[in-house]
């Protein structure tokens, strides 16, 4: 008896291409393709990767500005087989260097832009975008279909250990993602989703998956501007757009009280906690938010707020999508209502696991069930209330800053000993990282140096915004450094400022 | 690796009682029921089931009526791991009888109009609704998760060979349909969809399951009134009704050309050949009318329709939906576009088989290609046209009827020693079955009394509406009956009457 194992399918590009092949695909400034096009294109640039011998289980890694040209290499990946592995654009050649090296990448395509970047960087081969298309194409069969459980993206992100991870997400992954989104969010033929958050981030690439699934157009920006996004959902027909919470604030600040027009459904609301006062003047201006709370690992939301419910639950993520489960875990009991503890979370959506990392991976899923590391509770009638991401991870202006990356960054400084790490609130940012150093004693550095120092290792949005040098750190009995003890020396310290 | 395999998740009325409690599940005359009470009601149901020693894997056959009652029994079952048996209930006692056997069913539970009818063809143990419903409901765990490989359905479909066949339809079968749907048709959280086909056929149980998993409400009709669906739409806010050729047409004609209001989105027509003059009057009075193609073996429509083709393809079936697969079979080669050929389809919609006959199974079901025996063309661009339902098939006011289980019960009579049976063209039913019998040399019988004894073995709608004496019947070379020509023999044989 068939059990749903191993489901087969057509490619979904071809499927969408097939089904509505005059519809409009992708919007930008460079103008509209329909899916016939994208199809077109996405075969042609999948010769052309054929050419240089990318082929079945390579990973290809990625590093563009959002826009048509990346949208066609990602759906072109798939007809041969080979795996995503997208670069944040912000990361600095050493951080990309390590992921190429970690993901095994074949090779680093890159746009324009990031050619200094990408040529810094890579010891894999390296390709730009251009110099791709002038290739000639490949001949021979391209892949006419797929299976849910095979690998399609491997997304980096750091954690509580330092080193980033790679996220594994299964064709599956974003299959299912799509499905509990529309049985929550609807779907109307008409529908067009703003992107405006990138595509190297689960928002905007479950955005280009959601698109050629439900066939409706992925309206792209290259990147976000209140104004432009405003613009788009008052006159370029936008009816769902993904933000998070300083995008929101952004937004709301520039379309200074206008309200939207009706046909905008949806502000899909991501990327950690957000100030009350800006929801509630999201209610008071009639704007349809919804909140909603997923990582990585989920292949976007996982937790949403259903629209009869957000004035009642003000502040709330929601509820489990369709079909999936949560707990709220105190150690190894299921914490009762109300008590806050570790968000666990369980459904066909879950990642895979880490990319050549199960140990990792056997430590946070087990029995399907992902130990997110979040901390939260839920109320009696099973509404989530997100009350801290993972307890030292600082969300800056959206992007996840993960103290022990910053710190590992600092140690590598020749004179630094011990550093520490932790996030300090911020009225543009949300937050940003702020560190604490004890250097060698006898050896003395500047706080500029220091920065200076970490630009060569690491994305501008993680770099502490400032430095303070202290004679202890605090440690625990095993001498490991207790992160949410720094606030305490952050007050003292600022305090003499 | 997970590859998507034995995917488990909560029970669906139980996930979807937790999302929603609010919101209205059902609406019938009786009033409405929302997704909490449906819940609670079912669960109860579900513990008396439990005290009759019903549990995992027992089959239970229901013969109702449909309405809110006969929906909360099929949401009983799966919190006992039981599977639902639907009994048409325009079955005779003895048509009832075989399937109950073949099915293995525990029980055959039935509602008040139903009695005299169950009672006779009861073997297995009958209980009636009010009966159940008096029951103390044991205590007890029930079950709160399902994986999607489990058997849900059984339902019986008649063939080529005669006997009917359980149609073995999983969670998943049931759940792929919905997605497919929705990937197609859109969903709006304020979606009513009317049911008044009966939930033992496909179109009906398709709805309640669609409703449960999008959050929508099912309106119910106990039967189908062209008036009463009209008014429904007016003013109950249906926006979307399941229909067959017959019914939309006697909609059409008391509607009378006052076209529907705005909300109503989707006229879904299946069941069939439709007339080509009533698409156009459609399409002139602007309904919205979605042409499908599926069988019971599809768990509901596989191909339909998109509202961007419906006026350049007029009577076609559509597409292949999201992410189901089509090829027209000419023998074992695959036909070109134009070239008539077996309808095969592929995809996670698709049945387990057919219970208890794995020999059947083999044959139609290869690489989870399903022959359907339907005979169609695909033209240039991919969409289908059906040309004939299996060459034998008579459709009847949306009932299939089979003529090897009509010819059967011909020959059950002791003077009968052939019987071919065929459709003729009905200005009401579409078509109707005609019996052509040679009787034993020497014998009498009339038409009549041959008329009467089909009505002791086969539902209303199967019995001949005319039978014609033969001397012989239209036979190949290896004496079988070649039941395409048997329309020739009609022209001549009805001339003369």
């Amino acid at each position: 008896m068939r059990d749903g194992t191993d489901i087969q399918m057509p490619l979904w590009l071809t499927k969408r291409a097939a089904l509505t092949p005059e519809r409009t695909a992708l919007a930008s400034g460079g103008g509209n393709m329909t899916w016939e096009d994208l199809e077109s294109q996405a075969k042609v640039t999948a010769r052309r990767l054929a050419k240089l011998g990318i082929g079945e289980g390579d990973r290809v890694a990625l590093l563009m500005q959002n826009g048509p040209d990346m949208a066609v290499v990602i759906h072109a990946l798939p007809f041969l087989g080979a795996v995503f592995v997208p670069i944040n654009s912000r990361l600095v050649p050493s951080e990309i260097r390590w992921q190429l090296a970690d993901a095994g990448a074949k090779l680093l395509l890159y746009d324009l832009p990031h050619r200094e970047t990408a040529e810094t960087a890579a010891e894999t081969e390296v390709l730009s975008w251009d110099r791709l298309a002038s290739l000639k194409p490949a001949e021979g069969p391209l892949r006419s279909h797929l299976h849910l459980g095979e690998l399609h993206t491997i997304m980096y992100t750091s954690g509580t250990t330092g080193r980033p991870k790679g996220v594994m997400l299964s064709y599956g992954n974003h299959w299912w993602s799509a499905t509990s989104s529309v049985f929550n969010l609807g779907l109307d033929m008409n529908d067009r989703w703003l992107v405006c958050t990138p595509f190297f981030h689960m928002s905007g690439l479950s955005i280009l998956m959601r698109s050629v699934l439900y066939g409706i157009t992925a309206v792209i920006h290259p990147s976000f501007d209140p104004a432009a996004a405003n613009r788009a959902i008052r006159e370029d027909g936008v009816t769902i757009i993904s933000v998070v919470s300083t995008m929101l604030a952004q937004m709301v600040e520039e379309q200074g009280g206008r309200g939207y027009p009706d046909h905008f459904r949806c502000m899909l609301l991501g990327g950690g906690p957000v100030p009350k006062p800006l929801l509630e003047r999201c209610r008071d201006q009639g704007i349809p938010v919804f909140q909603t709370y997923g990582l990585t690992e989920t292949a976007s939301q996982i937790v949403t707020l259903a629209p009869e419910d957000s004035l009642r639950k003000l502040g709330s993520a929601g509820k489990p999508l369709f079909p999936s489960e949560l707990r709220i875990m105190d150690g190894e009991e299921e914490a009762s209502p109300g008590q806050p503890g570790e968000i666990v979370v369980r459904g066909p959506n879950v990642t895979l696991g880490y990319w050549k990392r199960s140990d990792v991976t056997r430590e946070v899923l087990r029995d399907g069930w992902f130990r997110t590391g979040d901390i939260g509770c839920v109320d009696r009638e099973g509404f989530l209330f997100v009350l801290d991401r993972r307890s030292d991870l600082i969300i800056s202006g959206g992007e996840n800053v993960y103290p022990a990356e910053v710190e590992a960054a600092l140690l590598a400084h020749p004179v630094v000993v011990e550093a520490g790490v932790t996030g300090v609130a911020d009225k543009r940012w949300g937050a940003v990282p702020v560190g604490f150093v004890r250097v060698k004693p006898g050896e003395v550095v500047t706080e500029k140096e220091l920065v200076r120092f970490c630009g060569e290792r690491l994305a501008r949005y993680k770099i502490p915004r400032r430095i303070h040098f202290v004679r202890e750190l605090p440690k625990n009995a095993s001498n490991k450094l207790v992160r949410r003890r720094l606030p305490e020396l952050l007050e003292e310290k600022e305090e003499k400022r």
